[in-house]
């Protein structure tokens, strides 16, 4: 199924009405878990609601599962996956690195979405065929991941190493000593730089549906590979790994099984 | 001394025309260093020229200290302090949280200084009395820090907690235990979110003076104190704390002193 880019915007644009005037204001954020610390702002409940409401009126049959109100029509083939904002540590700390995120899977399988940075005015998005950044006045571009082939020329991007615990942990430090240069810290960001060719390789532990499915198109039909830790498609979230090739993406999924 | 926005502005912008058409293209990576990996882009060589000319058409007796050209006329009780790009790992990786940054001292005590983000176009700064963003259109806003007051509270960002070692590991790690978020992989982009509200703690071990001078007025100037581990001034870097109020800087001090 391909999608018309310009429902996409709609959506994003509709998201971006409730994020942006929400961005750097920290007046509203309140806690998800009596333990540790996820906030959720406002914003991301509103934000949710405007891309809901533009799934209904576009696509009425279509079911939807969001972070924020849960699952509606879940039965039906095409599911539209919601995160309304992706790094919400970045959005409360004032950091252009959060994105909004959309995406529609077919039974089961992401076939289109989009990653929205309004602060940045960045859209990276698939409509099922290609994947494309858009980016305001400096206009629409192709997306495609690097070439690299090693693991000891390639860039690794994760959100906190504390994340790896134990075994993970280890096998982290391994990859870690073997990449040119990790990052961390960029949520849903990191991905979209795997797809538009300036990371070579993504991994995140414990990630939910919402947080991965909007993205898979995005990095696949920009000639990327994303899978689980075993191996198998991502779109139900868990231990993710993204990879600009195929070398780079077998070398890392073995490290990390081993 | 007071500084005329304007002529930082100036050298922002100069920088600007530099680094930004060359930023998500990778082709004119170097290493600096045969061990390690710190990117060295020509992004930076031509912006740092094109700030140092400036300073020598506007403040042709002033001093001047560079990350990639060395010092000139260093006995000058007024020196300016230049990184062209700090978060070089961020500018090869896409991410706009890298900054161009240039300050000026009198007799070793920064006074003003910038960090302009070209990509989003924000420039952070103080003209030596107030401390100020401005964001193209959507105008000039004054910086103040939060009142945060209690660890529990506060957000502690640092660039990568593998830069701290043994001892300060350790007590990194107890800091770490004390806070409500932390966040990794921001580089100058950190102090700016320090200074304008959106951030409480940022601590950074091994700095450079290139790397922290232009960031002091801007962060004191809102409000925020700035000092090595030892609590002294932080214009020659090292291992630098800084934090949005004096109540926060001093149980931060105390538990990396411990």
């Amino acid at each position: 199924m391909i999608i018309n880019p310009e429902t996409l915007k709609k959506m994003a644009a509709a998201a971006a009405r409730e994020t942006l005037p929400r961005f750097r204001q920290f007046n509203e954020i309140d806690n998800k878990y009596t333990v540790g610390f996820d906030p959720v702002t406002e914003a991301d409940r509103a934000a949710e609601r405007a891309i809901r409401a533009v799934i209904k009126s576009e696509f009425p049959s279509h079911g939807i599962i969001g972070e924020e109100y849960g699952s509606e029509n879940e039965n039906n083939s095409h599911i539209w996956i919601i995160d309304p904002i992706d790094g919400t540590r970045a959005f409360i700390s004032g950091l252009p690195v959060w994105g909004t995120l959309a995406g529609l899977t077919i039974d089961g399988v992401a076939q289109a979405g989009f990653m929205s940075q309004p602060f940045t005015g960045e859209l990276y998005y698939s409509d099922g065929i290609g994947s494309y950044l858009e980016h305001g006045e400096h206009g629409k571009r192709v997306l495609a991941t690097k070439q690299t082939r090693e693991l000891c020329d390639a860039t690794l991007f994760t959100t906190t190493p504390e994340l790896f615990k134990d075994k993970k942990k280890e096998n982290f430090e391994i990859l870690r000593g073997q990449v040119r240069l990790t990052r961390y810290g960029v949520d849903c960001y990191a991905f979209a730089m795997l797809a538009a060719g300036f990371a070579d390789i993504v991994v995140e532990t414990g990630l939910q549906a919402y947080d991965i499915a909007a993205l898979i198109p995005i990095i696949e039909k920009a000639g990327g590979i994303v899978t689980t830790f075993e191996g198998s498609r991502a779109e139900n979230g868990g231990d993710i790994i993204a990879a600009a090739t195929p070398e780079l993406h077998a070398a890392t999924l073995k490290i990390l099984n081993q």
